[in-house]
């Protein structure tokens, strides 16, 4: 049976151990630097947690590292050492692979392309994996540990996995953002958020179907001048989301010109 | 029974249009400047068809118009002459009501909120529909022809409804200009976009739970300054894009000091 320990019991780490221990892998420790989410983590995966590293056993065939960025440099050497044999993995879609090298023989990365959160929980199954391993029989065994999570996984060097973390930050924070947008704009003009979710749904829905750009609808696709003037004039005061309208709406417009892609929709 | 005229054949007309003709609303005619759109269109609702607006008849109870902006200025005093007792509407959100005054006696506004394509069928009963009329009693008679497509129907005045069009396109059309930026960077590494689906729908559902501002993740809300810098750079010789990182990011920024709520989220 294959036997992890879980360094970090963040949202990454609780949804990917509590994914794991499902599989039927054996969770031996969970560490971090917080007591009380190791032993939470820890209580739900039937292991043992620990608050000071160098009370890590070396039980375990995989080392799971799922810390903040900044955390993960110095933990690296603490976790590697004397464990020679064992295989180590990080979680963290901006760090390069070679954070363990020297520090490790066999070791990679496991980057699953999903927001999380400790209560909130995913399937895993339909997330797509990254992996990269330093040797193509450790990508190997990294494969057939990622098989027991999920069914998308793909293979992804440590300079490509950057592109794809910088395009998870436009698809998911830089939308949630227009999002708080959208939603202070109604506030301030009595309306609720909640009349704005079809319209988010079938965004969303759409591009399930179609290239953005050819999805995109409004007046800055449309090349709508008057609209667009009218709309600036409503930010007054607000010079930081106008400067932010231009720039997206000049996007907006180079797209479909380059493209010379009719648009698709005439409203919004 | 109720009878209606359509003035416009795109992508909200045909929607409108199918919606009352299955709520079993009489349409009477469909004008068009395109033949083909109003023939195909009218086809559709068993209604006649017109590209020539001096042979509109006055045998409908509602003249709703749906046509570009810069248009609807032009046909409203050929469509309301000699009309004095119909209903007109429009159903544009950046235009005022206004724009019927002088021209008619029982005027208003629907706007639903949403976005529409002629192939794409939409549900509108739960759309969100906004109405105004230029009385009390027109807009009793608007928000009784409005349940007739709707189950969500709110009053909005011409004012409010502006900004309420100006969210849409931040909660739309800008949250789509960035799912094309990351299918962009995506397609230049090789990365299918399907990969992003999985995220970009937990992003969407997670804002039906929680306030955009309290979904926030990623590097910016966390304030990792090693992260965006490395982000930034991976943009080089896109100056637009890089800008709008920063600007996004510092209003993300701006945003997580100002509601001091901590992120609820870790990675991505």
């Amino acid at each position: 049976m294959m036997k992890v320990t879980l360094i970090g019991a963040g949202n990454l780490a609780t949804q990917l151990g509590k994914s794991l221990h499902r599989a039927g892998v054996e969770i031996c420790q969970v560490f971090s630097r917080t007591e009380e989410s190791a032993r939470t983590l820890a209580g739900l995966l039937d292991a043992d947690w620990l608050t000071d590293v160098s009370r890590l056993r070396s039980d375990a065939d995989i080392y799971v590292l799922s810390v903040k960025d900044s955390v993960l440099c110095r933990l690296i050497p603490e976790v590697c050492k004397g464990r020679g044999d064992k295989l180590f993995l990080h979680t963290a879609g901006s760090m390069p692979m070679r954070c363990f090298e020297g520090q490790a023989r066999h070791y990679g990365v496991l980057y699953p392309m999903q927001t999380f959160s400790k209560k909130h929980e995913v399937c895993f199954a339909d997330i797509p994996v990254f992996i990269e391993g330093n040797t193509q029989e450790t990508e190997e065994q990294i494969r057939s540990f990622a098989r027991r999570l999920s069914r998308r996984i793909f293979s992804l060097s440590s300079s490509d996995r950057q592109y794809l973390h910088l395009a998870a930050v436009w698809a998911c924070n830089f939308t949630n953002y227009c999002y708080g947008v959208a939603s202070k704009l109604l506030s301030e003009h009595g309306i609720p958020f909640d009349v704005m979710l079809p319209l988010i749904d079938e965004t969303t829905r759409k591009i399930h179907k179609s290239a953005p750009a050819e999805a995109q609808t409004g007046p800055a696709v449309r090349g709508d001048r008057n609209v667009m003037r009218r709309q600036l004039a409503l930010m007054d005061g607000r010079s930081d989301l106008q400067e932010l309208y231009r720039l997206i709406s000049a996007g907006i417009g180079e797209e479909a010109s380059a493209t010379h892609a009719a648009p698709d929709e005439e409203s919004h």
